[in-house]
């Protein structure tokens, strides 16, 4: 593509490194600013900045955090045994959401994906490790996303915590609740099957 | 959506005001600006200042442009007895990019559209009248999308510049250049056929 101005050209490649975006519609973005409000338009390039300077990683679990912990490590009543090991902050806000878990978190800050250059040591796998070595959890919960970058991280750590006594459990993978037996796949089927659960630990829910 | 931090929240409030962004994109542009360098979110959030002060609409032709009067109104080797009549920026572009336009520009700046609030007095249109009247123009070349708005706004302009002494034309609608016959669907089929074109004319070009 060819701008005929040298601001827009700039505007576009810079919209154009979010996650997902290309040019046609970086160049969609742009057009949309020119004709928002300048009061609008100040007060995005302004949150920018603020995303950058007013946001940290949490020093303990590497959640974002507007402090150097965050709230839910910072939290008494949230239990510091168990620790919930998710991919990103969108995990945490959906596990949060439930308002059924009362531990605490750890942020990978991504999943093992050797496509896209992410190994291990990209992300927070030693800290985890190393806070297990201080011997104040008992169970770690694995978080992952169902797909196969998600298992192999699973695995990974799995085979990292093995050498230490704790509990080590991953999320149930099964039917969602309101959908149909019949156009579920396979696997998860399958999978629903063999992790079968007392129906009388059900009712107590 | 609940979020753990005020400016996570209105970081993403302000991204969702861009066409086709729900509240889930714009949470993954703020993860994403949050992960990049300083550097890198400081030049987009100058850029967008700046697209809002250094950017002005040409005051011929309504196009965007860094002067008062844009490149093309500018260039004495552009026709001015020929404008070429566009939705948008992006249009101007698309044409500029077949090299095979040599004449001026106005860019109505959306179509109508009642459904959206866009009536015919919210665009561009007295001024391409005005310019009309003065007498200078010879023809003008509709050049607006082939949907149901896109033609209205043609046939709304023809209505208005048909009192004037001039050459009025549409762009061909026909079937893709690469494009195979029996995919094409009828209406656009049906407009190639009615709207052929001696052979030895194609033979030239």
């Amino acid at each position: 593509m060819e701008f005929s101005s040298k601001i827009i050209e700039q505007a576009v490649d810079a919209f154009a490194q979010l996650p997902g975006v290309g040019k046609k519609t970086a160049l969609r973005y742009v057009l949309q600013i020119i004709k928002q409000d300048k009061n609008q338009v100040e007060v995005l390039s302004k949150l920018l900045l603020q995303l950058k300077t007013d946001l940290k990683f949490c020093i303990k679990c590497h959640n974002i955090s507007e402090q150097n912990t965050c709230e839910i490590c910072l939290n008494p009543s949230r239990d510091e045994t168990t620790i919930c090991v998710v991919q990103d902050y969108r995990d945490v806000m959906a596990i949060e959401n439930t308002g059924l878990y009362k531990g605490r978190y750890h942020v990978l800050g991504g999943i093992i994906s050797p496509v896209d250059g992410i190994t291990p040591s990209s992300l927070n796998i030693e800290t985890l490790v190393n806070k297990v070595s201080e011997g104040i959890v008992s169970e770690i919960i694995l978080a992952l996303n169902a797909t196969m970058e998600g298992e192999t991280t699973s695995f990974y750590i799995f085979r990292k915590l093995a050498p230490y006594n704790i509990k080590l459990s991953a999320i149930a993978r099964g039917i969602a609740v309101g959908d149909e037996l019949e156009y579920a796949d396979e696997v998860t089927l399958g999978r629903s099957i063999t992790n079968r659960i007392p129906f009388d630990s059900l009712m107590k829910k």
